[in-house]
């Protein structure tokens, strides 16, 4: 199954031309040519089959033959909210990593402790797009704005919301124990160094339930993952 | 509780001199002094309360005046056999994440279609104990010499066998449908561009099961890491 990422394209549409570099790609890597059947991602959910009706090195033209919608639908909803780390390297691997295993939204959210306070948001999505890409995903996670943690919990809904926190001895559960399958998640998880204790309490009186990832002490880009991880194995 | 990763120091030694590195991190970071008392893990598994008896800048001799032995024992046992990246950054990253989530043995294969052929085991096992000492771990992994499939596939033993491959179609189970909780398991992680098809036909003439990490397309890294979680999940 040939398949490209087109994010400019939509249900109504029923021709399409592949971009200079999907052309070259399509033509001289895959040798389509006209007659062949590819398959075209949105990142919004929708397969469309297409077929290639005049071909060059730097246009191939397209008729949209059929249009699938809601194509590998997930199952739940996961907005992983993260503070972002200081080597910024750790928190684009996050991404790539989410992204592939799978993950609707992610929220940079900068916390009392964060030594990184400003992120490059354009190239942090370009991140996603290239996993999204690279891994066929049918849907493009949402990079939501980069705010303050405050900001966050005053603005912040979703059906079963979690903080993971690391202060020893606090009542703490295992995701499995918070939620319920095909719901709507949403996962907090600090910088380096932790969340202070106010911001605990903060999330805490804004329902937030305290969450624990395991034993092991993990830096904060690998505790992202591991809960998305869980979430994704929880509803598999 | 102030750790500091010795291995070279050994449960019958009575006294022990911090290296210089740690001794000024002893003295000039965490401010501790004579009479103070610090903790040391060699790396196998037992952990040394200590004594500070003498202090410079350069050297801080303690006694051991207390040995634990199997400190944070893990309760399996996990060898992820896997194909080194062309991009070695993926494979060093995949190290330090396992390191830090619980892993016993990493062992470097090398297959048909891995276009890395050579790695550096000095400098991988260099990254596994950095991420040992950031993430505390009481045991080191091992990280085995580097061999080709069909010697690993001869030497391998193991309670569970696994081999992830992609073939769609090709029937798969879960970890969880293949393992039982505290075993000895082995799960083998092809390259980019997976196993050929005469390697997974060896791989299961020598009672691997075949296995499925889910239904999203995983990068060779990302896979071994998907295994490690799910069975350190699975034996919480």
């Amino acid at each position: 199954m040939h398949l490209f990422y087109t994010p400019d394209l939509y249900p109504e549409v029923k021709e399409y031309t592949l971009n200079e570099e999907e052309s070259r790609h399509c033509t001289k890597v895959l040798r389509l040519t006209i007659g062949d059947v590819v398959f075209l991602i949105d990142g919004r959910g929708t397969l469309y089959e297409a077929k290639i009706h005049s071909e060059s090195k730097r246009n191939v033209g397209l008729n949209i033959i059929h249009v699938q919608q809601e194509y590998q639908k997930r199952n739940h909803h996961l907005n992983i909210a993260v503070a972002p780390t200081k080597n910024i390297d750790r928190i684009e691997w996050f991404l790539e990593k989410a992204t592939e295993i799978g993950i609707d939204e992610i929220t940079p959210v900068i916390c009392e402790r964060s030594e990184r306070k400003v992120i490059k948001e354009d190239r942090l999505f370009k991140v996603i797009t290239s996993a999204v890409k690279q891994s066929q995903q049918a849907y493009h996670p949402v990079l939501n704005p980069a705010l303050s943690l405050s900001d966050f919990l005053k603005k912040t809904t979703a059906g079963s919301k979690m903080i993971a926190h690391c202060i020893a001895g606090e009542p703490r559960k295992y995701i499995q124990e918070l939620i319920r399958p095909h719901g709507n998640y949403l996962i907090l998880i600090g910088p380096e160094g932790d969340f202070s204790p106010a911001e605990i309490q903060l999330a805490l009186q804004n329902d937030f339930k305290p969450l624990t990832l395991g034993n092991t002490r993990l830096r904060t880009e690998t505790a992202a993952l591991a809960a998305c991880f869980e979430v994704n194995y929880l509803n598999r």
